[in-house]
């Protein structure tokens, strides 16, 4: 073996996927897989970097060695909050894989909103041949992105690509050609263009509860598709459900898609559920791919060796 | 009015949007519309241009002094093959709009095949949350699409962008950046090559029943979705709608999207309204917007008037 130190991997995925992808990573140095038993009584005093996605709160402070800690997902919510962390740099997962597949979630639902798929999937059950009459193109509809960092960007430009007319929000200025943005003083006028409005904000002190029923109730209600469309792949914890709910109920809100929940699995009594106007995936959106996870791991670890900064790493202030 | 001679509507489409684009239309010259009952017995002879949709067969009796007949949609199998049509130049409609439309329908399908649209839609009905594991993203499945025409073209650039690797096909070889092209000689390679296979082609004596078993079985079974899949929006005419769906209940089909039917609409004891893997959609994935349509006729006839050849016209021989 190499006389590098450690690193702890601590991930709870599918346990066959880390297991396939540790084959092939990290060459040169040890790996201690704290999701093999063997592992849990070993000494983590020499481990000298973490990846992990929810790990175990005794990991930080066994690990006293780590010089950074790698996020096996693009949110870091996951440690942020549950954790009392150690003050080191914590770097979040951003990679072509987890960024395409995003947007396919989020082109995927804006069409099938687009397109009726709900009510075509309805009138195939019963068997009913209607096309259904002023069907809108993607260029009359505005979907309206909050959240316009490495997902919020790429999500943008394949949407203007299909067509949508694209507008977007986040809490500093930006400037994306073909899209009008519009910072966090400007939120409502953000609002009441919106027709189809795609969450892809991280969790923070700032984004929790915000999709509530007082920001539904600002999105535009005339615009072609009969009411707003809400769309959440960020986090559950930004959406208040039970307000969602009721909006979803009460017509503030047309329908919605949602890959992520306040309490994930989604709990089985959650009428979100059996809702006529709800699509739900189980924080499907945009897994990491686990191979790709541990090769920007390593990309970074041989950034640190050539005495060069990490990247992606994560505003401990402002909370992603 | 004008000294202009007529042009004659007879577009079964839905009766309101007709008459609403006409409000507009050919303000300079007289519109007999064979939708209003007072045109039923009208001397159409002096009638100049046609534009038609599924029309009376008498019309092209009636109406002796066309110069011009234009198709309401892209395809035109509906007159070609049901009439006896005077010589004249036939038009097909090409539009940004249709275009566009038949993309979005395009992109949709392949995209909740890719992401499993029809499995978690059947794990929501029974409150199940589970995660599709090996979830393929969009550059590990080929798309193959049969005809790269005005539609075909625009759709393999879209699905291209959303990362799908797209091959294409066409009678003559085409030239495409980005995309490995095949023709009519090199069909069997290119159905080897392509997990999701899009239908669009025109309804032709060589395209009729042209997705059959036969073809069905050399489609690559070794791509990421476990088998092929088969979406059509060209014509239903093209496919062996017995074949298909013995296909897609013995698994040499996944699953398959379907927008057209050899008989429309969809007889309601077809046994492809229930099967689970197949998407039924009424001849809605990129219906022709009757404004549009008439924007194009107005345009074509403009060159007409101004002693430059008509655009789009149908090769009758090839038949498209
Ligand atoms: N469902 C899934 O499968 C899945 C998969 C991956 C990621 N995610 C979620 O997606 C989130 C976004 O990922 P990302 O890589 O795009 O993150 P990112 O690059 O950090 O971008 C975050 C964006 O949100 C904006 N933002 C943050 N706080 C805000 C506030 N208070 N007000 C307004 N805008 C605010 C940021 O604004 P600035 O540009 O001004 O900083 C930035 O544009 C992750 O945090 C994760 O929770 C979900
Ligand atoms: N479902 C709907 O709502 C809907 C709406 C609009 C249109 N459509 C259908 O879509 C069809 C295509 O429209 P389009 O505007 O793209 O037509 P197009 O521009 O005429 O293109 C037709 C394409 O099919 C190819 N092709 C024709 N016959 C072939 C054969 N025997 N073998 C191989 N390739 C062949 C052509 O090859 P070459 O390039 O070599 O000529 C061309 O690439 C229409 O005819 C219509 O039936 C359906």
């Amino acid at each position: 073996m190499s006389d590098k130190r450690p690193v702890v991997i601590d991930l709870r995925f599918a346990r066959e996927s880390v297991v396939s992808a540790l084959r092939s990573a990290f060459p040169d140095r040890p790996v201690i897989d704290m999701g093999d038993p063997v592992s849990a009584d070993r000494d983590l005093s020499e481990a000298e970097f973490a990846v992990v996605w929810k790990p175990d709160p005794e990991l930080f402070r066994r690990a006293t060695g780590l010089k950074a800690i790698f996020s096996g997902g693009a949110g870091v919510d996951h440690i942020l909050s549950a954790y009392e962390l150690p003050d080191l740099p914590i770097i979040r997962f951003v990679d072509r894989s987890l960024t395409d597949r995003m947007s396919e979630w989020v082109v995927w639902q804006c069409l099938h909103h687009l397109r009726n798929g709900i009510a075509y999937a309805s009138q195939q059950r019963d068997r009913v041949w209607h096309e259904i009459a002023e069907q809108p193109e993607a260029r009359d509809v505005t979907v309206g992105v909050m959240g316009l960092g490495v997902l919020g960007t790429d999500a943008v430009r394949k949407l203007k690509v299909m067509g949508f007319d694209v507008i977007g929000w986040s809490r500093r200025a930006k400037s994306i050609e073909g899209i009008k943005t519009f910072d966090a003083a400007t939120l409502d006028a953000f609002l009441g263009q919106t027709d189809i409005l795609v969450g892809l904000l991280p969790l923070t002190g700032d984004t929790r509860g915000i999709y509530d029923r007082a920001l539904f109730s600002k999105l535009r209600r005339t615009g072609p598709l009969g009411g707003p469309i809400f769309l959440n792949a960020g986090r559950g914890g930004s959406q208040k459900e039970n307000e969602l709910t009721k909006c979803l109920a009460d017509g503030t809100l047309n329908a919605a898609s949602l890959d992520v929940f306040e309490k994930e699995p989604l709990p089985a009594d959650s009428p979100l559920w059996t809702m006529p106007n709800v699509i739900v995936t189980p924080h499907a959106a945009a897994a990491s791919d686990v191979r790709a996870l541990f090769r920007h791991v390593e990309a970074q670890i041989a950034r640190v060796e050539a005495g060069k900064a990490l990247e992606f790493v994560v505003d401990r202030t402002s909370g992603y």
